[in-house]
């Protein structure tokens, strides 16, 4: 595997070794710049810790308690005798970015660094318009930067599958063929999303697939399911190592929610009709698919979609599955419908490809009823940090005004 | 026709009467706003001028010389009596819009407020991040502003042909009917676009479509195609309400430009092959365009989207247009072909559908032999005043860069 002080020398895209992660003190970014470092690649974290702002700004904490970034860091040389190089700041700062760049010059980019929370973007005028600036700017100074300062370098961007809302036909990886009066094409896969967040990443993908073609920037962009879980090998090794766990209702995904409000004795909170179906993913396949991605890196100029998921469920589904755990750890389990703070279809045909990262190598962690047990219990270890009024939507889809909405205690 | 005096109590949409042309100074804006003005319909002119900064900073000029917007607006009311309200300020400045919004009470919007030109937004990062952010803020500034404040109001917004790149299958009219695997849905039509100013328009169109869905906006999305000629019946009415012609290599467009340079005795300069196809259309249709859309609003929920163009024609095919109109007035008119400064394909299928604006009773004004004459017979007119280094295309796709491009005399 990688090894470091080469990378001068290091020319083509065939042995990336220096990983830029991007957005590396998140949830996802966290357990990726591990398990990078872990594999002997050379990780450099550049975030702007800006996520912690937000939790700060409305109250909100992650169920587990987090250590500062550099703590982490620090624990992490200390266990392993590896450095994670850590760059702070805003990439839409280009002159930030730049030096990040020049500095670290990276074979590869994972770009996780983006206001991330639908809910979020939704809160009010001046939100909706940060999530679009934050994500569509960060992600052209990025394109930017690779262009400028290393052409050769791969860009593995985090997508979101809600890009492709719930057509009536199966969702295809990134493209579809279209036969349409007798002629045939090949194009980009027909876009619905449904929240300036799910939007900013449609600009994105739009944003990155013209560079692609324009400058020969060689991207793949990993359309991701929700993530559930949370203990990666890695963060596993020490507690000062844990990785977030969100469970409110702005920044919480399903199932990680769900076992959360299980745990506490709330009941779960199904939006609506609950037959909302999506694609699934733990954790652990999270840093195994970019893991995958980086190492068989796109061509110059291939802008490459993965649909990075492993199962679909719905909402009722997953509600069922926790409900049935629930009870074996003895634990009833009850079951609320709340009116949909989002505008969304709640019956809806489903059916997303996710065969590329499997062709890949990607050898899924299904969710077993061991597993949801063992997440069940990890939340249950942690319940006495819940704050339960975080836990019912606070957000809607259609109250979302121009006012700056200001958060009371 | 519309009157005004009584929008306090006109409340369908049935009948628009206050019409708020964004970018009301600008090629199209201007037109559009002395087209509705004799038409009856009240209209406000809100424009940051920021276009005129452009020229100046570029050092680029109108072909004509065009008045201050506020002696257009001073000689429109001495010559007919009827007043243009003006506002001037930036729409992404959300603090301004909202004023203009609740002192005027539009019941429709044209929005041609946005930083239009594509090798403007790949001259360097710097304008590339500009035109993203000042036309999708500025989109959903709108957006916020009709929820907020005027939610019957219809927003006409301006989008481009170019938003759909050159498909080897038909382009219709912003959806698709696509049977894939046995099922059936209409889809937004894939876009392809080639430049961030043609990015942002796709962004636009996305986020548009999601607060028609979310928020039950009603909208229309006029896919325009490449506008050429400069007389109105309105414009033509005095010389201070001459509207501006671009023929520079940065604001330029096809046809427009050929008229000058065969004017100036200067080798029309086709990209490439000159087999790019695009729609066209004259601008007095434009004006009509946009009228009928008013007077035919959308639904409550409704993106409605229309392709705004009357003919299509290849460079080559518009090249040869010149040659003969320029022989036929007695000047001979060479074609040189330029390294096409643009990533595009230059050999392609293109035939976009358009009628649904004929539907609603567009009558075109084809580009014949005639018009091409007096359009010639115009631009020989202002020859004196063309700065011919302003004509060969002075911004590469490929060699954009990330320092500030500087402009030398
Ligand atoms: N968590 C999920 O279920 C999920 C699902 C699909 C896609 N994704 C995508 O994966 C990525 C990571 O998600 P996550 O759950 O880890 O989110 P997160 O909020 O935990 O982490 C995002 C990180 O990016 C940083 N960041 C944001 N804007 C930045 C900027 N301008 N400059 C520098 N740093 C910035 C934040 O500080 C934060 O540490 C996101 O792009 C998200 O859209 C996540
Ligand atoms: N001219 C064409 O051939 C053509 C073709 C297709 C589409 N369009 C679209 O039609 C619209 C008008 O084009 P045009 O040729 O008249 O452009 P133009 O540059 O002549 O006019 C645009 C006007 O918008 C104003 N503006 C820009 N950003 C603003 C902001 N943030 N706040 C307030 N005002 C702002 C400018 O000052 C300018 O007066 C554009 O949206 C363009 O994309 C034009």
């Amino acid at each position: 595997q990688p090894s470091s002080g080469s990378h001068q020398t290091s020319t083509g895209p065939s042995e990336p070794k220096r990983v830029m992660v991007i957005g590396g003190d998140g949830y996802c970014g966290w357990a990726t710049a591990l398990h990078l470092s872990n594999k002997n690649y050379e990780v450099a974290i550049v975030d702007s810790l800006v996520r912690r702002l937000f939790d700060h700004q409305l109250g909100l904490d992650s169920l587990t308690p987090i250590s500062s970034i550099h703590n982490r860091i620090r624990r992490w040389k200390s266990l392993t005798g590896k450095t994670i190089q850590l760059f702070i700041g805003d990439i839409c700062d280009f002159e930030f970015l730049s030096e990040t760049f020049n500095s670290f010059e990276p074979d590869a980019v994972v770009h996780f660094g983006e206001q991330r929370s639908a809910p979020y973007s939704m809160i009010d005028r001046s939100r909706a318009v940060f999530t679009q600036n934050n994500n569509v700017i960060g992600t052209l100074n990025v394109l930017f930067a690779i262009k400028e300062f290393r052409e050769e370098c791969h860009l593995v961007k985090l997508g979101t599958m809600g890009e492709y809302g719930t057509p009536n036909i199966d969702i295809e990886e990134g493209y579809i063929t279209i036969t349409h009066n007798g002629r045939t094409d090949t194009l980009p896969y027909p876009k619905q999303a449904s929240s300036f967040y799910h939007l900013s990443k449609v600009h994105d993908s739009n944003n990155i697939a013209f560079t692609c073609k324009a400058w020969g920037i060689r991207a793949t962009d990993l359309n991701q399911g929700v993530v559930y879980g949370v203990r990666t090998d890695e963060t596993e090794m020490h507690e000062e190592l844990c990785n977030r766990f969100d469970y409110d209702g702005v920044f919480g995904t399903a199932l990680n929610r769900f076992c959360v409000q299980a745990a506490v004795g709330h009941a779960l909170t199904v939006y609506g009709k609950g037959g909302q179906t999506r694609g699934y993913l733990d954790i652990r396949d999270t840093v195994q698919c970019v893991e995958l991605a980086i190492a068989n890196p796109a061509q110059r100029g291939e802008f490459r979609v993965f649909n990075q998921f492993t199962e679909q469920f719905s909402v009722n589904e997953l509600a069922a599955l926790v409900t049935k755990a629930g009870e074996k750890l003895g634990f009833p389990v009850e079951t609320i419908s709340v009116p949909n703070p989002r505008v969304e279809a709640e019956e809806h045909y489903y059916n997303a490809k996710h065969t590329k990262l499997i062709e890949l190598g990607l050898q899924p962690h299904l969710l077993s009823d061991s597993l949801l047990d063992s997440l069940l219990n990890f939340t249950v270890k942690y319940k006495d940090r819940v704050d339960t009024k975080q836990i019912m939507p606070s957000v809607s889809w259609r109250k979302i005004g121009v006012k700056p909405k200001t958060i009371a205690a």
